[in-house]
């Protein structure tokens, strides 16, 4: 069906449109980038009015047979890092855009100041409705009060009083198969992107809609099923994450000695045994009740990396717990149990932020001695002023770079002004190349190379190895898929071939995989050198290069003119 | 002499050295630009423990008879641009240490947590004093004690609590003939970064100290003769800098409409007429009492283009009042009275604070609300705030850009992170191309064209303009003359040529001046290429490229591509 939804803010008027033919093979990220490079000024205001927010699906939206497929991407120009973002989550939303023929939602223009709209899109198009009693409201009263006028059924994708106020370290929730906002386009300061144009939600209702047609309907079915065959046999699709999640690295990582402690100053946590993947397995089993230890976040997924985590009496309290926030939000901030981690979650997912820019900006904050490492009153404390808006939690509220600046903390944890993630640069160095050259700055999501069997320590060959794990992260970010499917789809690429194959009907060359990638990154860095974007080279901050690691004792050393030559897409 | 301090503050040793052969020729900014890119990794966080701060005087430092040429130079890798930086003032310094046979004074490591020092020079060298009771003290203050403590002769170069903390938007106050710290090194954050390495103030001692030699007695003072009676002669350096100083521009400026008005939102203020140049030469005249409408801030200044502004009273209450002041921290927050920009003016000077940021930093905070425009009650706040280091204050303290990021404000008045001076560059768009193309951000000295007779809102031409008004700026900067000797020294290059020859005994080719300032913004260009500062394109901010101003309706329109090929040194 290929349907394009066109929101204008400034004039609200909501208009379709018929993806073009040259962009049809694409989705999610890929789809994303192309709308920006030929729509955006690439030198404008993220947080102003010519910024876009573009929703875009996978190529397998709707397509719920094939398994963990249902990504949905969030793409605009960045307010941290100054160049293109993607920023996907799984949830409902992109298999109910894909079943109403939606494979793009394009937002542009503000709204007219103080007024906010949802976007309403089912069967007959789109719409905007005033946001009435909804601005101000945290995710999960939204998600609630949405379903409540919308059905129990919609699925949703809102912010929270994090993105309405222009907060940098905001994202977007996406409802999950209970109907939580548990899932985030979390990166970048998408949800501020989207506040600023006066949009608080997303009701997609897929009524009346229906699975779309593909060419080679028998050829498919078979593929899907030898997709997610595969998935399940790989041992880290088909076991561990289905055990442990995101969690299952904590130990590995915290032994590695590259777990974010303190702000950065340490790499393994005195409390991480407590915050493993094995205790919030435990800790789920033993308090029973809401708890669960595998969880699909949409529909037909058959890795169900996610979590539900319960507290003491047994009730739903959190979920997902994952590996990046237990790092985060507990050791980077000195937090040892998981009660504790989970708190600071759920109250993210609610507020509508961005849990590893939130981590690393309190880790700051305690660095500069306004908080106490380990102090669950501070986090508290701190979290209070970002909820009642105080010139404290604005400061807060602005992210990593702004805090420390205005805190005058020089140990920043940022690249290209993005928070870094829970594997410190010094010691994963393959991650830190990714940190430093990735078009959409620290995020590990745009090429983690933690799984690959390696000296991480080593700088030699890490290059090469992000080189390689960005190419894969911008094709499986593109045809829609999550990245937890990475490790069986990137050892057997005719996997996705085959399908898609199937879904288009047309031959799909044997190179499509690498070919796909690397024109995302291409296009990528198009836009950023339009934008003006810094450099690589000034884009490590002292802190990783300079400071060594205890306890590995280890700094960033990949050498710079290495990484200069060869990853430039 | 040519002799170099080396400051150890890590060390808390003191080293006397002698300038190499191949910099002698050098001074001011050439100087410090030669040794920053000598000595520093240009990836270095400006306020880690690896910058430097440089303290170089020109090259006729000491030769008193030479009018205008004392001027003080601060070289530093600036936390608010991220490249290199020199920001020179007047004042006593120069000359002091020219008679002491200093060059250059280097100030490298930090001072161990919460020790503090005065850098206290004379005859017989350096030495590292205790700070005891002085840091905390505004720079007035400062001023008074170190005097009580050293004698009523010396020169003092200090900080206040500004740069003490951090503040980026700090500066380093060098005394003047009365001994107040009213001359100011004042941009790119150097204050801070003298505060991150424990130094509080320098002290120079000239006593025994004497007049450097140079090479060809006789034709130096015929030479220094000429230069003196061409500044006088020439209409800007014989009359209207004298005269009026150069408030003498607000009325120009307010007129061509390129004067920022709340927060750059127009370029005429209705108040224009009443902190003009002549408003200000009527008061000081009416008022009488300690009030100068000329004065000169450094021995040996023909120009004499400073003022003492008295209060109602007749007292002395601020010196001087500068364009860019009765610009920023007036028409730009609304203040229309001398007497509101003199309180403003006087308590950075007291504070350690640069007047363009801080005026550039209020103006964001009345964008985003937290005062009105014209209020000075609500200024008055704000400094409190900022006197109090409450969170507020830290947020203004950190600069216009990150109070901007922090407060949720787009109309953002800087470029390379620094804010842009009284000059619209949508008007005055030669100087926009400065500011967008000048190794130093935002910075009018970097090349001023507002006294070119030009179209200034016809973008044709603008970058050759700027193109020249760099390169005489640089050389300028280097041999340590006053920015304002420029229009006759530029008209007359030999006025220069033959100083120099005197002084050196050696033949100056007759492109001297061309090729010192073209070499200078060389070197400026290769630091800030290896620190990874970000390229020119995305320097101005939308704002200026997008934002029509009242009354011209002028946007800044120079091509890009005509920036980019032509401005590369």
């Amino acid at each position: 069906m290929d349907r394009v939804l066109r929101v204008d803010m400034s004039a609200l008027t909501v208009r379709e449109e018929t993806l073009p033919t040259d962009l049809r093979a694409l989705g999610g990220r890929g789809l994303c980038d192309k709308v920006l490079l030929a729509e955006l000024d690439p030198l404008c205001d993220p947080l102003g009015p010519h910024n876009e927010l573009v929703f875009a699906t996978g190529i397998f939206a709707g397509l719920v047979s094939v398994s963990s497929s249902g990504r949905i991407s969030v793409g605009t120009k960045s307010p941290l890092t100054g160049g293109i973002k993607e920023s996907n989550g799984g949830g409902t939303l992109g298999h109910k855009l894909g079943r109403l023929g939606y494979r793009m939602v394009v937002v542009e223009g503000q709204a007219p100041t103080d007024q906010h709209f949802v976007l309403k899109i089912d069967k007959s198009g789109g719409s905007l409705l005033p946001a009435t009693g909804l601005w101000g409201a945290r995710c999960f009263v939204s998600a609630e009060t949405l379903r409540g006028e919308h059905g129990p059924k919609v699925s949703i994708a809102t912010i929270g009083p994090a993105g309405e106020r222009g907060y940098l370290l905001s994202g977007i929730g996406v409802t999950d198969m209970e109907g939580g906002p548990n899932r985030y386009c979390a990166r970048g300061g998408v949800g501020a992107v989207m506040g600023k144009r006066g949009l608080k939600a997303v009701v997609v209702d897929d009524a009346g809609g229906a699975e779309p047609a593909v060419a080679d309907r028998e050829g498919f079915k078979a593929a899907a099923k030898r997709l997610n065959q595969a998935l399940m046999a790989h041992p880290i699709t088909g076991d561990t994450y289905p055990r442990l999640g995101t969690p299952g690295l904590v130990s590995f990582v915290n032994q590695i000695g590259a777990f974010p402690t303190h702000n950065f100053s340490r790499g393994s946590f005195e409390a991480a045994d407590e915050i493993s993947g094995e205790k919030l397995y435990d800790t789920i089993v033993e308090r029973g009740g809401q708890g669960r230890t595998t969880h699909s976040c949409m529909p037909g997924c058959v890795i169900r990396s996610s979590n539900v985590f319960a507290n003491k009496l047994g009730r739903a309290y959190c979920s997902p717990i994952e590996f990046e926030t237990l790092g985060l939000c507990g050791s980077n901030i000195g937090l040892g149990t998981l009660d504790a981690v989970a708190e600071v979650n759920r109250w993210c997912n609610d507020f509508g932020v961005d849990t590893i820019e939130l981590g690393a900006t309190l880790g700051v904050a305690m660095d500069a001695g306004i908080a106490k490492f380990g102090d669950l009153e501070d986090v508290r404390h701190l979290l209070r002023e970002m909820e009642r808006d105080t010139m404290l939690g604005r400061i807060l509220g602005s992210g990593t770079v702004g805090a420390a600046r205005v805190l005058g903390v020089s140990r920043v944890p940022t690249v290209l002004g993005q928070a870094v993630s829970a594997y410190d640069p010094r010691v994963v160095k393959g991650n830190g190349v990714t940190y430093m050259t990735s078009p959409q700055g620290a995020d590990h999501t745009a090429g983690n190379t933690i799984r690959i069997k390696t000296e991480h320590t080593d700088p030699l060959g890490k290059v090469a190895l992000s080189h390689g794990a960005q190419i894969s992260a911008a094709a499986i970010d593109t045809v829609g898929l999550c990245l937890f499917a990475g490790a069986p789809v990137g050892a057997n690429q005719d996997l996705i071939r085959d399908l898609v194959a199937t879904v288009y009907g047309e031959e799909v060359p044997a190179d499509y995989w690498t070919c796909l990638g690397t024109q995302v990154l291409s296009d990528e860095w198009a836009f950023n050198d339009r934008a003006g974007v810094p450099p690589i080279r000034g884009r490590m901050p002292e802190l990783y290069l300079k400071e060594a690691l205890p306890p590995t004792g280890s700094v960033f050393d990949v050498p710079l003119e290495e990484i200069e030559e060869v990853v430039r897409f």
